[in-house]
């Protein structure tokens, strides 16, 4: 790919000082437009060392409102980023409805360091493929977001050119200040790693577009072509969107997981008493151990309104340190989470190394509450088991342990719960008129909770059905399933 | 104080196990009532290592529903955190409305540690004087949060008996798996510290309650009292207080500091658009210097309406390289932002060391637009003239540069600049309804903008108001400031 660009076109000047204040107008109205129609934008660059993107990008921002872009550096990667799942950081930081983050090389840079030998060949965390990278810019494109990846060519008599006249006048010193800096520059290594890169990812929701930058005009030039005819494009594309119909459409071939599961379990206060006791002192060792070697947990609750949440997470916490985990309640996101993916409100509250992360309802809602009330596309909660998985398997190979509940109880028994909640002064805050109207769509939860669990119950982060109407039992249930994961993370 | 504690008090056993559920229940309902009543409240233990505080968060949380309380220990304070102002990292983490934090050990430990002599002695992070933490709890209590502070008392004997008994069973192992850890202790240096803290920071908005742990059973017991005893109080007090009504009162006693700018200055295109060549190299060179020396910088913008901030900005950062700053705009606070004290939004975008952080409107919309408009009672945007002095002061102990500018106009050009906009296709998005609103309250912010100068205008952190009728003057003005104020930091 690399060989066939023609690296000797250039711009004359008159030509670059006649078209350069031009383009720049443009890109900026553009970007109010883009703001207006609520459009996040994320731009990459990519390429060769010496190949001026510093430059680039600060033609580039010369154009926009500081108040509507920030700009990131792969190589600003921190210390403690490295110990969270590779794309912890880009989730976090993405940008909001309307806004644009610009990166100075990003996820492409962090696993090319790593495959040219950069990088220590031990850190496991460099290692990411590029259908993770795909499917990590398609999730986003899927959602809305616009990617535009920009990769900047040069040749290797260029780069040495370039290096040799200084690399600090490239536009950006700050790369020669921060780790990593300019060292270790293999034009051969890293061109084969880039046809690779460039092959593999070059997806019609995210393509590449190759520079060249032989030429600093000519790049300056074709660059803002670019970005305005992809960004006027994405407006149009937006703009002849029709929403789509949102539904709860239920399939068929999915099997009735839940009417397996056998509700008249239970166990006796008495002997809940003294299990109770034994685990809740386990978790508390186990959680210790596990901090030790640095083994994060993800804990997920979901299950029916009454199912016994609340309390099943309180008698799992019970035993624990409260300086190693948290809880984190989910209700329906904000006007200002709604600015972002979907998923990107969960990522903020992954654990750190070793602790533990409780989630009580979860990134599940996309697919049972959204589903059934019609706040998600059939689209969209349609390939959420995808997200949800990846998203998931992610975290499992950082080596989180991930564990999620569902509490299972019948109809019948939400009744009683309920009318016993209205009628004890000290739980009527726990019912509200929205248990009442959820429970109207019993069907149309049932068949949602079954798809997600028969679509989304993996190895490296399995479901796990609760029977919850002994509550005894359910509790039990809990820890003695924690307890189980935890020792098998242990023995690893 | 802490001799004349009782530590030789005992609970029996079978009291103990008869109030010891009651006090949880109690505790367990008065939190819902925090959150109904949107109290947010600060649970805060220090006292003498091998005092059981691990074990009286386990139980105090025994009580508390998971999803309304985080529990933060100072022992996790990172080195990232060390690199910022001291208190950064709790503002950071305020509860919002309705929550409630718990720190097993907080401001107090990183300050006692250094007192002792058991930090190092040359980290300047841990200088933090009683009067900033009395300073930090009221800004806290006047917005409405409950500060409560529990110190654990135990006898010399009773501490050497703990520890030799093995700490690891006093309820929080985690301790000791957290650097520093549980080593360095020395009762009697400790004493004197905490002789000391106590008596100068039990203040009326935020107390001490010194609680005997000589005795397990009893020192839970009379935790959990008070507690539920201060807690009610809160709850209490919130309940009578009389809404204060907002008003804007003008104070006579302030000079007309605007009327001393002289609006005609200006310069030619020409003469600037030679200086600004200039000006913006030199803030490049000068960004990375900074940068290289880890000094941080945050730049401060108001001004009129059309006042020119936009620009000013624009032009500031077209010189500096895009990896070290980030321009924040300030708007109306969202719903989330305003379950939080005011200052704590602005905490979440201090600069990284080393790099800049620009801020399009500020704090100062506190005495500014929520003054003017009502949205802060007289007592409230009275004392914020002394919160942000003192958060701005914290800001430059910590090396910031800290730079202020009123970017000055008058109501005749406002007029013609909000006219240009609107004929303008490309600029009438910068002018809605609002502006005009804002402009027939021309004299009300006036008066507002006279006396935050007048009592905001700090050495370390310097208002700089701009005369900025003639645009080419005024960017020129802000740049050339700027250049001042970091060679001053340089040649520190």
């Amino acid at each position: 790919m690399l060989e066939k660009v023609n690296l000797k076109k250039k711009i004359k000047k008159s030509d670059y000082e006649e078209q350069f204040p031009k383009l720049l107008e443009k890109l900026g109205a553009l970007q109010r437009e883009l703001r207006d129609a609520e459009i996040p934008v994320i731009i990459l660059f990519e390429g060769f060392r010496g190949s001026w993107r510093g430059l680039l990008i600060n033609k580039l921002i010369s154009a926009l409102d500081p108040r509507g872009f920030r700009v990131f550096s792969a190589s600003k990667t921190t210390e403690k980023q490295k110990q969270e799942p590779f794309f912890a950081q880009f989730w976090k930081e993405l940008p909001a409805a309307g806004q644009i983050n610009i990166h100075h090389r990003a996820w492409y840079f962090l696993r090319n360091e790593h495959a040219v030998g950069d990088k220590d060949e031990a850190s496991e965390w460099y290692h990411v493929s590029f259908g993770e990278i795909n499917a990590f810019e398609k999730e986003l494109t899927d959602e809305g977001y616009v990617i535009l990846k920009i990769f900047t060519h040069i040749s290797a008599k260029q780069q040495e050119k370039n290096i040799a006249k200084g690399f600090q006048t490239s536009g950006s010193q700050w790369e020669s200040l921060t780790p990593g800096g300019i060292e270790g520059i293999n034009y051969k290594a890293y061109e084969k790693v880039y046809e690779d890169m460039l092959a593999k990812t070059d997806m019609d929701y995210a393509p590449w577009h190759i520079v060249p930058l032989e030429n600093k005009r000519t790049g300056i030039i074709t660059t803002l072509k670019i970005l305005i005819e992809e960004l006027t494009l994405a407006l149009q594309k937006r703009k002849q969107e029709k929403p789509e119909k949102p539904a709860s459409v239920n399939d068929e071939t999915v099997p009735d997981i839940l009417s397996n599961y056998d509700l008249t379990k239970a166990i006796s206060e008495k002997a809940y008493e003294e299990k109770y006791k034994k685990l809740r002192k386990r978790l508390g060792e186990l959680q210790l151990k596990l901090y030790e070697k640095k083994i994060s947990t993800i804990v997920a609750f979901e299950g029916w309104d009454a199912g016994g949440k609340g309390g099943a997470i309180k008698r799992l916490t019970a035993g624990l340190d409260p300086l190693g985990y948290m809880v984190n309640p989910v209700r329906a996101p904000n006007d200002w989470e709604k600015r972002f993916h979907y998923l990107w409100r969960f990522w903020q509250h992954i654990p750190a190394p070793g602790e533990t992360a409780i989630f009580d309802r979860t990134w599940y809602g996309r697919v049972l509450v959204e589903r059934v009330e019609g706040f998600a596309t059939v689209q969209q909660w349609r390939r959420a088991y995808q997200e949800i998985n990846d998203m998931e398997a992610q975290w499992a190979k950082q080596g989180f342990i991930v564990q999620k509940f569902w509490m299972q109880i019948d109809k019948d028994e939400q009744y009683d719960r309920f009318k016993a909640r209205e009628n004890d002064p000290d739980k009527t805050w726990k019912i509200t008129e929205e248990d009442w109207r959820n429970r109207d769509k019993w069907g149309a939860y049932e068949a949602a909770v079954n798809e997600m669990l028969y679509r989304t119950d993996t190895k490296e982060a399995p479901w796990t059905v609760v029977e919850a109407k002994s509550k005894f039992y359910a509790r039990i249930k809990v820890m003695e399933t924690m307890i189980k994961r935890m020792e098998q993370a242990l023995e690893k």
